[in-house]
């Protein structure tokens, strides 16, 4: 039973994480899940919003965007019509979510990170590609306000790794990572956040054709753990080679 | 062990469904959940959006917006500040989306119906009483189109029942709709969207504190069907009795 | 000579206020003439806008905003259109002054008190209901306020009582209290506000069809003072029993 | 008693209405009242807005707004702040009842005027001077389309003539035309547009620092008129000379 | 060889400068180039904006308009369209930095000059004409700032004299200060600012039909840097004049 | 004398121009001028906007933006502050322009090309970057309209070639494509779009820190000439080569 791109069910697509893709931000990697790429840059500011002023805490926060051709046929630029689409909002909190689940704020002081995932081509599980890659500039970010010392030494901000998945059951068949045109196809469709540990932190699964019986949730939620523990041992590989820069 | 407002841990809050609440509206439910208190009116117009004429199928679609006051302290209106916040879209997007799980639009034609889910008091699960009220404005509505014969004759634009409930995980317990308090206090915060024959239609969780183990997950999706079936129950009773209007 | 709805035109339609009707603000009602029901919320911050920083003296402004399917046909939410329209911001203004008009801004000292006045269902009057329901809040929130110490003690911010009524001529004949299809019809439409000792706080007359003379407008105006002097002694009314929340 | 500038409490500041003052639009009048100086130029389009199609009936608005400097302190501009405020709003809608007041639809046939009054200049009064203005550069661009045959042989869109005048009470004295100064002063404050026989078109007085009595404002009414009188004959003097153009 | 209106190529249209139009703002002008009138305020406020302050340093920035029937068609308000179009912003930014060509920032002190450019009527070079008047206004506002000791004893802000011109290649012959008709028809399109002795401020050409050579580029410039020689002479004649006011 | 980054004034960065970048758009490019990478797509689509239709001639325009991180610092998103900024509408106006100039909008036809260019990292000249890269995006998707017979055989919508470079006057010496430390300190900046054979579609030159004289501008002018024939090899180089897809 082979997939459209030759892939079996439980197979991601070929993954790469390229680090230090910018010469200006803290933390910056160009991650793709086969065509879907996404430029992630991690921007670490002193100080916090207003709101979080005085409390010792710091912020991470994430913008999720897709250049308007990034997909099959032009999109209308969201700064043109002046206003955020609803699944760019819905996008930009998971990420954001995502990512301060593994943030310890106290240790991280008050300083900011901002992600930005910017979409330059897509083909299906952006956002999965997104806080996948966006975690790894977080590192590259954490460790740059480490040296610099804008995290008091000895301070450890990130708690663990999160990385994710999107699972999805087309013709009948659970399947990982769905291109975009499983994703178009699929009966029912789930993004899947874990820990490095094969924890939980977002579970979100939508009936796209009718609705999903609790056995097919749980085949998909084993094949999303799978899947989200190899990520894990990507983002681990990349983040081990030295970094020139 | 029994909780702040003395239920327990699988107990749903008082529900009512007070439909035919406006005069002008063809569906319209006061639902209450506990003190949160959600009006939804459906509103049926002849035509489809630009993008769906002349395919034969209907379309449902559905806005959230909460009250200034309807929550402890006073929020900015949405319309004074000039958009839409995310929570606001992602909310409205997701009662759409549950909405239409139960749609079928060819039977519907190509009509369109719009629920509108206004917040007047907030003390948690807004989204998920919006869902289960909106669904019997809906069926209200589907009725009234038909009896118009807007719906042509033998036509059942309904395939199923929906509704909605929290659950979460509060000081370490497995808890069913959660109050304000409660869903502040959660380590685990989850929405679960079921038909009336304990399907999915959306499951939406989120690790607040910390990530959150298989079984917990389990725990939780069992607690929420349970939920969901109860409140189907109480959605078929409100539309057995005769509506005088 | 008897109206659509069988009253005389010197009559108001049943009218109703209902204190205490949100368990989250310091001032609510659900007021209804009629049909036309509107809820008003009494919100109380310590602190006033900052051109009024350091003044000593407090403020007081309205929202006035209607549910998209308050009306016969579903209106577009403000907010998903991004912008407040002509009519709401006018009427939010004409709420905001006539509530000041029985305000001493240096008793009430810097706070600021935001009426929220939200249409639920509309049958014509929404304004005037708006500011009458409004007052009563308003004079819940300003007790709530001294209870708590906020306003000092000794200090009585509310100089007088205000309530409005719409009034015009339909068919020829000077009518109190239009409802929506008579207002429609109306060849002249006036809104007057008047504090509960009979002097005018707003007058706004419009001609709808053909300018009207000056017997007209003594006829209006006549019978408006009749109409608020009769709200004003419901407020009170409203107002002298107790209030158990 | 005189007043500020020296005139007497039922005398008008200097009024000038300058006919042709633009050399692009159908009709155009630099109007001054006093120190109040507003450009109103009447714009013609064949055809009128989407809802009113095939009704056979014209259409005739108006803009209102104030250069930034317009004032004694610079004022920020609402397109830079993206939005209208609510008083523009609420001048706009006024202007525009108010020359509608004097408009047979049916005679216009399906074309639109939109009156535009920009304030170069502000001392009290911008409304009234722009009404007072805007009927002659109505009444010239109606001519015009006659004169074009836009407007068919033998119909006379126009019924009437229509001015405006601002009166208040200061220091306890009944005023007419109050220019900035006693504006702010004034303890009431009443917009008055009337027909060019005496009728009223719009009413709108507001209490700005206590109630007026009845007797108050009649004695307002009675100034207003008056001052309108005034006004419509220098309109119609206006009128009467040969624009050269 | 004489042009649309009688010119010759290397003609001005007749240019007035009248200064002390507005009796609010610290420098006003009514400038005109031919049929173009163009209404320029300056307004000194002190302080600077939020990123300047402490610097010791002052701030000059523009805004440019046009009135919705400056033109032959009514525009939309960019105030009611909700955002400023890109020529608008352009335009602004255009004359701020002319203007700021000519300021010595310390020598203003922490103080802000803002200049409103309104275009009354357009027929041509509107953007030129501003930055010419805008010019004597803020002549008229540094030396209002220098009486009233806003800006300090001997200081001197203005470095220079500032004035602008339109030129371009018309049937293809170069001309100077375009008309609307001219400008419709003109192959090439350029707006040059010049000092009073001569050097450039900035050089803006856009080749509208076809690309351009450098030697019309060279008969362009020269044009322009004798237009904008003069124009420095009319603007030194208007500001030797007394200004009662 | 040598630059900053060992250059000589007349020489350009690297410049390397990758084409069919993305798997979607019609032509895409991805365009450095050293450390500067813009993404350039090209968009086809059929039918041209409304003010267009049925003249028979086709459209090009182009949306210039820059990732928030693409500075050193991060700068807040156009699309969640809900307007665009004056230089982004500027330059991309400036960029549709220039490709208009070398295209034949009759042998286009009705059909639209959108070039959206988007900075990925920026060092200075962004938008000449951007001009010479959506060029050959333009030039690919043209040939890709012919291919599809979107354009009519035979016909030849591109009339030519065009590049643009910046160039300005750094510490009193004229020097060619400033990366961005030059650009900061540069007196004067000018940016300079010329078609292959030589001639000038725009100039565009401002005065940063003194006005400049004739004789600069000329050798800015020689030196911009220089890089756009350079560029134009360097783009015609790159539409040699095959592209494989």
């Amino acid at each position: 039973m082979s997939r459209i791109d030759g892939r079996t069910p439980e197979q991601l697509r070929p993954v790469t994480i390229e680090r230090g893709w910018s010469k200006h931000a803290e933390g910056s990697v160009l991650v793709s899940f086969g065509d879907t790429k996404v430029l992630c840059t991690a921007s670490v500011t002193e100080g916090v919003p207003r709101w979080r002023k005085g409390s010792g805490e710091g912020w991470v926060t994430a913008e999720y965007s897709m250049l308007p051709r990034a997909t099959n046929t032009r999109g209308d630029r969201e700064s043109v019509k002046g206003r955020i689409g609803g699944r760019t909002h819905e996008i930009s909190r998971l990420i954001g979510r995502s990512l301060r689940a593994v943030i310890d704020y106290k240790a991280l002081g008050e300083n900011t990170i901002v992600l930005d995932c910017d979409v330059l081509q897509a083909d299906g599980g952006t956002r999965t590609a997104a806080i996948t890659g966006a975690y790894v500039a977080l590192a590259d970010a954490v460790a740059w306000a480490q040296a610099k010392k804008i995290v008091r030494a000895g301070r450890r901000p990130l708690t663990g790794t999160v990385a994710a998945v999107s699972v999805g059951i087309v013709g009948g068949v659970p399947m990982l990572d769905l291109c975009y045109e499983e994703d178009v196809r699929a009966e029912t469709d789930m993004n899947v956040v874990c820990t490095g540990d094969g924890r939980f932190v977002e579970v979100q699964g939508t009936a796209e054709a009718q609705p999903f019986a609790r056995e097919e949730l749980d085949a998909l939620l084993d094949l999303a753990v799978g899947g989200c523990t190899e990520l894990a041992g990507l983002q681990r590989a990349a983040l081990d080679t030295v970094l020139e820069k």
